[in-house]
Order: structure tokens, then C-alpha cells, then sequence
């Protein structure tokens, strides 16, 4: 939905506007006291004097045409005036007024009400439960809480779903002098929503960089969209989105669902989207003011410039915190800098130019100019600050800063100014800015490295995205028949082999005989595992066999599997005959016992037959997680036998369908690395084969797969591709699939296999 | 160091007083608009005027007696000024010079000339190489560098170890209306240390709060002597201690050296002494204010009163960051907010009374003193901050905070108040606060809810410190004979086990049918080992065999084992003779072989008789640390039979040498814990039972000692205890010992025994 003429309208009307309401003095202020040019119309039923100006009754009384109204009537009387301003051609409306959805039912009829009104006549519907907007690129303030002076102009779009916090992210643009080009608190978002204005900012030439409150997102296909279409025009997306107290786990059947809460999906997605997270207030303005200063940043190799060595030591250690690399200065600037250091100083990066400064006040500058000139830095960080006092001449502090200013400019890497401590850029500090020309300062080392540190991992993330061709979804094919329920590791893994999937070699036997029969076909060591439809969880009701080396073992699980089936009455001996019918339904197509017989799958037989023990096939999906979906009396169908696998390092592979975001990979290492550290890296499909590398490359568990600790080193490039095979076919199965998951999927060297699987249906 | 009198004096002489230094200029002008009630005088050699006031030719002319002498004179007259001072009886210096130690070689002779002069002569003296002090509390002003109007007189004092940052901290603390009682600038530290001001503000009735900048701890046990005393004194040290990112690896041999570095130890050191660390200048300040305006907070629970959705939903982030719990409300409070939040609005904690505080301005307020009211929770965070802007008329604004104030006061929880964002508190905010009495506000809710975290803890480590004895330092016994270089596990398990520690049973051999008659006293299977003087890392060299499980793998490990040993010129077959010399040097009283028999030890014999594997003996220590520090080859001693274990959790206990903190303990579970996740817990010695408990908990993998997949829970009462004795007699092996490491410490339910050991002495 465009919405530049609701953020452009050159005539307003304010209904329901009295002298009662502070909401109504402020917007008539704001709108009178920041350049707005057009008409404002005051609407009151009653008509009379508001605000000491003559009142109309009604919209229909204004004898001109109003581009946009301002409601602030009562909520029953919104849908009137919208009714009102329809029939007069009025086509962009704000609502402050509040007691719609956010109260409950009756006010979410209203607002039902409203949005399908909107809809059939083509509104475009600000709120309601919104304090409005503040255009400052184009002086159109209609907004309903004090504007603060002086109202900044500036590249930075605020886009926010809260409106209490709008008039102190505002307050706190104005304490650190970044300048605004639009801010709008999006109230209830029945009409029109963030992803709406998202688009405009990224379209308007005024903003450069957009900052966003978040409680929610909507929309995710479509934030998702407007992310996309950001990172291409260059503008960055600081975000902070609330909510990471709440871990949900809105699925219990997998592994993965009980790892992944909606919080760590929404922090997967910005990333990938490479939308800027930020945790604080403070962060989200200092890092959307320096991006709007600076635009992309070439590096992350940084020189240093301070007045103090203390300072430079807290530099060091946030540098490092960031991941920013302080290297040390080449020989040449070493040498130039020797010049300008006083004796007793230290020449290093991060450069401390010493207290010398007070006597000589050219020697910060001469300094920095140096820096800037070193051959193996991406940018410099010059700690300064505009003064706070007027000094009684100021006309000193002007040519200083000016100079400082000339300097800055003519570097040929950039240069980020950053202040000791967060503190208001004060008025004389604003004015000694606005008049030479000295650039942005980021408020205190703390906030400052971090806004370096997103910026930069922000350029770094945009280079990398446009560098290769976004990964395309998968389409759908029809669910397989009988796609409900789990599907334990019989079927699910049969499906993931017909679809080329590496899966271990798998026969599934009904008797005794064949059992040991299959064994010998793999050779020995095998793993026996009991096969039952609906039974996600073998290993706890003691349903694998591990490290059988000889018939007479094989026979002896064999019969020990069928006796851990747990009957209707609960776990029993005489649990059903293991040539009872076969499971209900009909099995997937392919999947017949017969197509995975051991000669059937021999091409890709045992390729170690190293000694039992507790090793690759001990763990299977979901053995920590919740007991399978349905209540049902699992249904025997077999016994599964399978060649042992030793060695090799686990990894645990789940996509699970996340609500909002759709299918969602989760890979990790097996074992402890998910069950106590919960170290997994998310990414919202699809993937391609170097996302998942990077997934990989991210877990704390990383060096495992590198050959730490004599393990053989993994070919990466092998599991990301199996990996990301497994992913695009998670796709194809479409909207059924809740989840699938691969535990463990067995690494050794460049072999990869799955050694168990586990699929969930959405439909029970 | 008594600093009562440095901090008190009743008259002042500025020595090297001129008209052309910044510093002379802000020193006298600080002492004469901040309130200095005494005489100043100004001393320059040529005499006249200066600053507009006649000036002595030198101290001696001065007629009246001088308490303090500030020195702003050329490096080089400072000792003429000393000597001077001390004949005339002048015990008290500031020394703001420059070009002392911190300038090379030549500065640091003519420094250690003035501490030597100094201690002759009993002289008190603050610098060189400083800015002075601020008595906020007394009005006594001798500092070099301008003081921004209004100084702010409080309770929180500040010593810095850094000059150009003090006036960013005074800017700070001024702006978020923080009051100082005193500020040092501390310069070089050639007589009066951090520890002797930090020992003054103990004792000093104006201090509440003690925050410190710190780029080195000089002198640890002095540190903690005072930390102590501020912790029984109740008043709170914060302190930014700066350096984190070097990580300095000081000890090569154990594992722990390579883990624990430099930062780590002091890191855990505060933590032990209840110093507060935090991480920015921001935080620094915040919290040092929020904590001399509330004292020890109760406990944890904290109820949440804000007009605002968002930032109730950023401050549930913030909090669950914090560790800290927000209850849900009792039903009684409940019911009574229902009765006061408007019905739109959703009545819990954190508790949004909604944007109808601007229509209802005593909302928040009577919400505010409901809640307080709750028996569930512990504090009370209000959102909320002074005015920022002078209304037109501020009558209701005082009336408004009065109210406020009067509630908070009257709360029967204390009431922390936080503003949604950092900005400065305006001059009009802060007559708002002084007049009505509503009380500090912490900036923003990221800072804010940091510092009520940080109280949070400190009011909880405060109570633990005081509820129990301090843990006693234990008496160092002599080093036993031959105690350097490396003790590899033959000799340092013997040291162990006369100890009277848990060691696995063990028999040093040196023919093969000795081996076997170990082996099979102690029943197989068994582990072979080899015994060499100076070896760290007998894995390296494939010197340790598994799971030997009868007489005839005895005795080829035996014979693999000696040829494995590298003789003079590299590893060869033809190594050492079984039945060659014995080590260099005589073995360690009680450690010679026949004391390690299996009849010698058998009363402690194995307890597991479990399958062999790639189980419990396998790592040893020093396994991924560097090669033995001694170059020479070494010399055989045998080779250790140990009966094998299985199963339990690994853990590895380090005592490594700090150069500064001296013995400390780490402890970490084996394995990748150690290897890949650097998972330990860090306490300088001595440690008590309760407070190795303590470290273990903190461990990322703690939930395996509790049992997480299916392990048998440890004993964590046995394990604490043993781990305490193990640092008790490392403690007892004095100054010579370098490092103890046990890898593995195997626990077993509560069967806790170390199955190898390494020791390294300072002396090589």
C-alpha cells in the first residue's frame, strides 16, 4: 500500500478537535510551529472557537478539499467521520483515537469494521491508537504529543509500534543531534503497516537509514520483501525487536522444536535479511545516526586516535567485544607519528596522543591526518567531541573544530568521531557541529564501538548478499500419501533415500530369521531398532540394540525388540507378534520392506566395521524431546536392521516449521552440543550450500568438524551441501510438513549419512 | 597510607603559579568559585603577579604554614620543591609534573629519588604526574583541569587511574545528577597508591559508593584487603578495570596456564572480593549512583511500574538478561491495579498503566503504591524521569514530583526509578529533584536495569561473604626434596596420595613380569602408562595403554611403552633399558617405587571393573599444552600400572600460579569442555568447600555433574570437598610450586579419585 499521500498531504483537517484534549493542542501546535504550509481545518461538532480559531461542524463544512484527516473523535464515532470523508473524496486518514482491538472484542469489531470500510473505499488509515506522524523532511508534523525544540531534520526514518517510546526516541535523536526525516508511531496498524512506511522510507531520497521499534512483525514474507529491497538501495535497517524473554516452543514432537524458541527464529531471519539488531534504545539511534553519516564501511581493520590512554585501553577491549581488528600502524606512519607524539608518549594503535593536547591543540589533528593515511586501515575512529560550554570567546573553538572538520572531510578512509561518554550533544555543541561542519558523533566508547561493529558487520553482510544470487524456494510437490501423524524412523528415512538423501542401509524384517538373514547381508557389527508407526522415541522404552556382532545376538534383540513393544495395556511380553498386519494406511510409495532390502542397498554398504560401543547410532531424533503427538498405541510395524557406524562426529540436522517464518533449518552438533549447550545455528529457507557453511561455521562446536581433538577433519563442503539438499527437499514437501529431523546425521571425513530420521505431519 | 591530611588542608600554595598554563589558571579559579575556605597561596621564582595576585618568591617566604603543596614546576625542580616543603615542615603534596616514570628511563630515576624522599621524610604525595583531587564533601578543590559548573556534592567517590578521563567521568556523573564526595586523579603512583584513597573513603563519612578506574591493580593483597573492608563496611566498590582483550598465557606446561589468562584471574578475584565490574564509563556512573541511593537491595523480584507497553516489554528483555525475576503479581494487587489501570489496558508485571497518564497524572503514582504494596517482590522499578523542558508554569510539575517522591519515600520496598533512554538530566530536571526530594534516576532502561542487576548481585554476594568465615589461607610447608622442573604423574600422584588425597591406585615397574604380577593384584583391565622424569606428555609419545585386559597385552604394551620412549638422538626402539639407572636425582622422600606398590595401596583398589574404552584415563594432563619446559631428554623411570576405570564425569582441577593473585584454582569438566568450550570456573586461593561448589555451578556443562544424559549425578558435596583439599595442599607446597594439574579428576556418584597428575616447579 503506498502511503506518500498520507505523508504528504498539503491540507489537514483536524476532527474532533477541543480545547480539552491535550492530544488536540499539540497536533495543532506541532503543525503551526513546524513550517507546515497547507491549511489545517478544525472539526468540531459543536463548531465554535478551538484553539482560538473558528471550529467547522463537520468535514463536510470545509470549503476547500482536505488531503488528509486527523481523527481524534470518540471510537464510536471514527467509522461516521471516515463514512463522512470517503463520500468527500478524503482519502489518508491518522486515528489517535483509542479503544479499538487493543481493547478487547467489542473495540476489535470496531476496528474489523473500520479496516473493511478502508479496504472497499481504498483508505489509507494511519492507527487508530496512534499518536501519528512527524515528516520532517517535509515540515508536516500531525502529531499528537509535544514536539520538542528544535525539531531536527535529518536521513534517519523512525518507524516505531509503540507510542509511548516514540517522544523518547525522539528526545534522544534531538540529545545526540541526529536528525529525523520521518517518524511514525504506527498505533494499531489495521490499515496501513510498518512493512507500508518501510517502503516509502526506502523509495524517500530524504532518509538514508531506517530505524525500527518492533513488538511484533506482522508479516514476515513481506518484512522480509522490504528487507530485501533495503540492503539493495544501500539502506541499512537498525531494528530493535522486543520480545526475547519469551522463549516458545511451538513444536514438541522434534529435537529442534525444543531448541528453537520464535526468538531465535527472528534473530536468524534479520540476519539473513541483513537487518541491523540492536538491544537498546540508545543503540538503535547512535547506530542509525553513524550509518546515515557514514553510509557502508570498507572494513573492519580500524586506527585508533585519542587524547587518552585510558580511553584507548576501553577502546581496545570493545574493539575486541565487536570483533574489529586495531592493527598495528606500518612503519611509514609509525615514523610520522614519532614526529608528532610528544617523547613521552607511545606510538600504537590505538594511538594515545596524550594530555599534550591542551597545550597544543593542532595535535589530535595532525595526528588523525597521519592515521588516515596508513595503508592498512579500512577506517579511523577519532575519539572527540563538540564542546558542551560555551566558552566566553567562542570564536576559538570554532576554527578548531573547523579545522577538525576540513580534516575529516579530505580523509581518504572514513572517519568515525566518538565521544568518551554518552552525554547530550549540548546547544553550543549543535551549533559548533552545524557551523563547521563537524560530523556525527557517536555518543560514548560503549555505544559507539558498538554502532562501528553493526556498521560494519552490516557492510560486510550487504557485500556478501549482493555478491551471489539470493537461494530460491523450492516448489511444493504433493504431500506423499498417508502424510500424517510421525513417521518414525522406518518410513521417514525411506523417504529421505528416494529422494537420493545419503541414508544408511536399512532392512526392514518381520521375523527372526530374517533378521539375522539381513545382518549377514550387511555384515557384522549391525544395529537392531524397533520400527512402529507413531513412535518417535525407540530409545526410551529400550527399542535399539547396538553393536550386535553374531546371529545368535541378532536373534536374541530381535526377540527382546518385540517384547519392549508396549502393548495397549502398557508396556508387555506378549506384545503384538512381529508377523502381526501390517501398520494401518498404506506405506509411502517405495517404501515397501522390499525396496529396502540389503541387496537393494548394497551399493552403499557398511564402510566401517570398527569395534561396538557406545557410538554413532545410540542418540536417534527426538530421545530428549516430548513423547510422540498422538496418544495412539504405537502399531509395530518391524524390526529394523542396520550396519553399525563408529567414528565420525554427530550432527544433528531439524527443520521445523516455524509460524510466522515458515520452514526453518536448525544444525548442530549431537550429543551434549544440543542436549546441555543448546548450540545450534538457525536459518530461516531457504538456503543455499554456502549459507549453510556459514551456519556451520558459526556453532561453538565448530572446531569438532575441523579435526579438533584428532577427530577427522569433516569436508564442510560435502555436509553443507547434504545439508542444504535436505532443506531444499524439507521444502518440496510443502505446507504438511511440521518437521523433519536428522539425528544423527553421521560425518566422517567427506561421508556423510543419516543414521536416523523422524518426520511429523501437521495433520494428525 | 594515612590521606586524611592530603584531602583536608586548611591552606594551599600552588607552586609554579603562571599566567601561561592552562592548569595553573584551573586550579586556582577551581579553588576559588568551588568554596575553598582556606588561604591559597601562589609561588613562582620571579615573583609579581600572577593571576592577578602577588606571588612568593618560593614556599619559604610564605608567612603562614602551608598544609598543602600543589607542584606544577618543571620536572627537574620538583625534588628542590620537595626538599624545600620538607624543611618547612609542609608534609603534603600534589605533584601535577609530568615526565616522571611514564617518560622513559631518565623520568623514572627522578621518580624513584622522589618516593625515596618521600619515605625519609614522612611526605604525603598525590602524583606525579596527575590532576589532583576534588573534595566535593569539604569544598577543597586543588585540580588542574576546569570544573564544569555546578559541582554536584554527593556520596559517590572516584579514583581514577587516568587523568584525561576524569573530567569525562565528572561530566557524566554531573549529568545523570550523580553527587561526588571525592575525586582523585591518581598520575603515576610513586607514593599514594588507589589503595590508600579507596582505605580513606572506607572510613570517609560523605562515601556511600567507591567507583574506580582501573588500568592496573598494583598491589592484590593490599586490593583485597580493602575490598574486604568495604565489604563489611557495606559500601559497594564499582570498578572499570580495563585490559580484557589481552589474554596473557603465563604459565606454558598445564593446561590451565594456557586457559586462564590474565583478565580471567582478576576477573575472578573481584568477584570473590564483591567489587562490582562493569564494562563501560556509562555503567560506572549509573551504578555507583543507583547503589548510594539505595543501599543493599532485599532480593531479586522486582515489580515493574511503567506508562508504557513497549518499554515494559524492553524492560522484560533487559531483566531476564539480568537474572533478575519479575513475579507475577499477588491476587490482591491484582485486584486493586484493576480498580486503577483503565480497562483497556492488561493488568501485570511489568505493569503498563498505558498512555492515560497524560489525561490522569496521578495514575502512575497510586498504581506505583500498590504495587509496592505486593509481599512478593523484593524493589519496585518505576519508569520514570524529571522533566526535561521548563513548562510555562512549573507549579504543577513541583507538585506532581512532590506527590511522587512522598510515595517512594513511604514505600515499604525500595523504589528504584529509570528513565526509558540516556540522556542528560536538564538543569530544570535537576531543580525538580533537589527541590521536591524524588530521588536519583538511573539513565535508561539498558544502563538502568544493568545497575539494578549489578546491586542485585552485590546486596546477594555481601550477604554470602558475611554469613561464613572467610576461608583461611593454609601455612606453606617446605617444598619437598627435588621439588623443580617437571613432576610427571609417577612422582606428582605419590605427592597426592601422601597427602592423603584420592588417587587412583598405581605401581611404578621396571621389568616386564612386574608389570604383569601389578596387573593382575589389581585385576584387569588395566592401564599402562610410561614413567619418565621431565615428560608432561606421555600421550604425545603414545606412552599410555588402555584397557589392557590380560597378561599376554600387559606385556606387550610393556614392550611397546620402552620403545615408544625417545632416547638422546629421537624416538628409537633401542631406548633405555627397562632395567637401566634410575632418574637423576633422589626420588621424593616415601615416593619410591615399593611405596606405590599395589599391596602398599590396595586398601584403595579398584572399584570398577567395567568394559575397556576410549574411557576415563585417556587424556591426561597437559595433553594440548606445550612440551615440558625443560629442552632435556627424559629419563625413564618406569612404567605405572593402574587398574582401568569407566564411566563418571571427567573433570579437570588446575592450581596454576597468577604472578600478580598468586595459587589459583580452576576448575572445568574434561574433555571438549576444557579443549574446545575453555568451560572453567576461576577462584584465587584459599578457597572454602562451599565456595568450589559455587564454581562448579557456574560451569556451562554443569547439568552433566547433575545427572543430564543419564550420567549418574555426582556427589557434588564429595567433589567439592576434595576438589578444596586438592587446593589446600597446593597451597601447602609454597612459593616454589608453579602449577598442579589433575586430569582427570573422575567422579563417580560420590567416588571422587584423581587418575593422573603433573606438577611443575618454579625452578626449572
Amino acid at each position: 500500500m503506498s502511503v506518500e499521500a498520507l505523508f504528504n498531504p498539503r491540507s489537514i483537517a483536524l476532527v474532533g478537535a477541543t480545547d480539552k484534549s491535550g492530544w488536540s493542542i499539540s497536533t495543532l501546535l506541532n503543525l503551526r510551529t513546524h513550517g507546515f504550509a497547507g491549511s489545517v481545518h478544525l472539526v468540531n461538532p459543536r463548531g465554535g472557537v478551538v484553539h482560538g480559531s473558528p471550529a467547522f461542524r463537520s468535514l463536510t463544512e470545509i470549503p476547500e478539499p482536505v488531503d488528509l484527516a486527523y481523527v481524534m473523535v470518540p471510537t464510536a464515532a471514527v467509522l461516521g467521520v471516515l463514512r463522512e470523508g470517503a463520500k468527500l473524496g478524503i482519502r489518508c486518514y491518522v486515528i489517535l483515537t483509542a479503544g479499538f482491538g487493543e481493547a478487547g472484542e467489542e473495540g476489535a469489531r470496531l476496528e474489523s469494521e473500520i479496516s473493511a470500510f478502508a479496504a472497499e473505499n481504498g483508505l489509507t488509515i494511519l492507527g487508530p491508537n496512534g499518536n501519528g506522524y512527524i515528516n520532517a523532511a517535509a515540515d508536516i508534523t500531525p502529531y499528537g504529543l509535544p514536539i520538542a525544540e528544535p525539531l531536527l531534520r535529518g536521513s534517519v526514518g523512525v518507524v516505531l509500534q509503540s507510542g509511548a517510546l516514540a517522544s523518547s526516541v525522539l528526545a534522544f535523536a534531538q540529545a545526540r543531534n541526529v536528525g529525523i526525516s520521518l517518524l511514525t508511531s504506527m498505533g494499531n496498524e489495521s490499515v496501513v503497516a510498518v512493512t507500508d512506511v518501510m517502503d516509502y522510507l526506502v523509495d524517500d531520497p530524504a532518509t538514508k537509514v531506517v530505524a525500527l521499534f518492533l513488538e511484533t512483525i506482522r508479516n514476515p514474507a513481506e518484512f522480509a520483501r522490504v528487507a530485501r529491497r533495503a540492503l539493495q538501495a544501500g539502506k541499512p535497517i537498525v531494528a530493535l525487536k522486543i520480545g526475547r524473554s519469551r522463549l516458545a516452543s511451538h513444536t514438541a514432537q522434534a529435537h529442534t522444536g525444543a531448541l528453537v524458541g520464535d526468538d531465535d527464529v527472528i534473530d536468524a531471519a534479520l540476519r539473513q535479511l541483513g537487518v541491523i539488531r540492536v538491544r537498546s534504545l540508545e543503540d538503535l539511534i547512535i547506530t542509525a545516526g553513524l550509518l546515515a553519516a557514514t553510509g557502508p564501511l570498507p572494513g573492519r581493520r580500524v586506527g585508533v586516535v585519542t587524547p587518552s590512554g585510558g580511553a584507548s585501553e576501553i577502546i581496545a577491549d570493545r574493539a575486541e567485544d565487536e570483533g574489529l581488528e586495531l592493527p598495528p600502524f606500518a612503519p611509514e606512519t609509525v615514523a610520522r607519528l614519532a614526529e608528532i607524539v610528544p617523547s613521552f608518549g607511545t606510538v600504537a594503535n590505538p594511538l594515545d596522543v596524550t594530555g599534550y593536547v591542551l597545550i597544543d591543540r593542532t595535535l589530535l589533528g595532525r595526528a588523525l591526518e597521519v592515521v588516515t593515511a596508513d595503508p592498512g586501515i579500512d577506517l579511523v575512529m577519532l575519539l572527540s567531541e563538540p564542546p558542551r560550554v560555551t566558552p566566553p570567546d567562542p570564536a576559538p573553538a570554532f576554527a578548531l573544530y573547523s579545522a577538525s572538520a576540513r580534516r575529516i572531510a579530505e580523509s581518504p578512509v572514513p572517519v568515525v568521531v566518538v565521544s568518551n561518554v554518552l552525554t547530550d550533544v549540548t546547544e553550543f555543541g549543535r551549533r559548533v557541529q552545524q557551523e563547521t561542519g563537524f560530523p556525527y558523533v557517536a555518543g560514548g566508547i560503549e555505544h559507539g564501538l558498538h554502532a562501528i561493529g553493526a556498521a560494519v558487520r552490516w557492510s560486510e553482510a550487504r557485500a556478501r548478499v549482493l555478491a551471489r544470487p539470493p537461494a530460491l524456494p523450492c516448489e511444493p510437490r504433493p504431500a506423499p500419501p498417508g502424510a500424517t501423524g510421525v513417521w518414525a524412523e522406518h518410513r521417514a528415512s525411506a523417504l529421505l533415500a528416494s529422494a537420493g538423501l545419503p541414508v544408511v542401509p536399512s532392512a526392514l524384517v518381520r521375523e527372526e530369521p530374517e533378521a539375522v538373514a539381513a545382518a549377514e547381508g550387511f555384515g557384522y557389527p549391525v544395529v537392531l531398532k524397533i520400527a512402529a508407526e507413531g513412535l518417535g522415541h525407540k530409545s526410551d522404552i529400550g527399542g535399539v540394540r547396538l553393536g550386535l556382532s553374531g546371529a545368535e545376538e541378532v536373534r536374541e534383540a530381535y526377540r527382546a525388540l518385540i517384547n519392549a513393544m508396549p502393548s495397549p495395556s502398557g508396556p508387555s511380553p506378549s506384545g503384538p507378534s512381529p508377523s502381526g498386519p501390517p501398520p494401518s494406511g498404506p506405506p509411502p510409495s517405495g517404501l515397501s520392506p522390499s525396496g529396502l532390502s540389503p541387496s537393494g542397498l548394497s551399493s552403499s554398504g557398511p564402510t566401517d566395521s570398527g569395534p561396538a560401543g557406545a557410538g554413532a547410532a545410540s542418540s536417534g531424533p527426538g530421545g530428549s524431546g516430548a513423547a510422540a503427538s498422538s496418544g495412539a498405541v504405537p502399531a509395530l510395524a518391524g524390526v529394523l536392521v542396520q550396519p553399525q557406524r563408529s567414528g565420525g562426529v554427530e550432527l544433528l540436522v531439524g527443520l521445523v516449521r516455524d509460524p510466522a517464518w515458515g520452514l526453518t533449518l536448525a544444525v548442530g552438533l549431537g550429543g551434549i552440543w544440543v542436549e546441555v549447550l543448546r548450540d545450534t545455528a538457525l536459518r530461516v529457507l531457504p538456503v543455499d550450500t554456502e549459507e549453510v557453511r556459514l551456519a556451520l561455521s558459526e556453532l561453538r562446536g565448530t572446531a569438532l568438524l575441523q579435526g579438533a581433538r584428532g577427530s577427522e577433519p569433516a569436508d564442510l563442503d560435502a555436509v553443507a551441501e547434504v545439508v542444504a539438499r535436505i532443506a531444499a527437499f524439507a521444502e518440496t514437501l510443502g505446507d504438511e510438513l511440521e518437521s523433519l529431523e536428522i539425528n544423527p546425521l553421521l560425518v566422517t571425513g567427506s561421508h556423510v549419512e543419516a543414521l536416523d530420521a523422524l518426520v511429523t505431519w501437521r495433520t494428525l
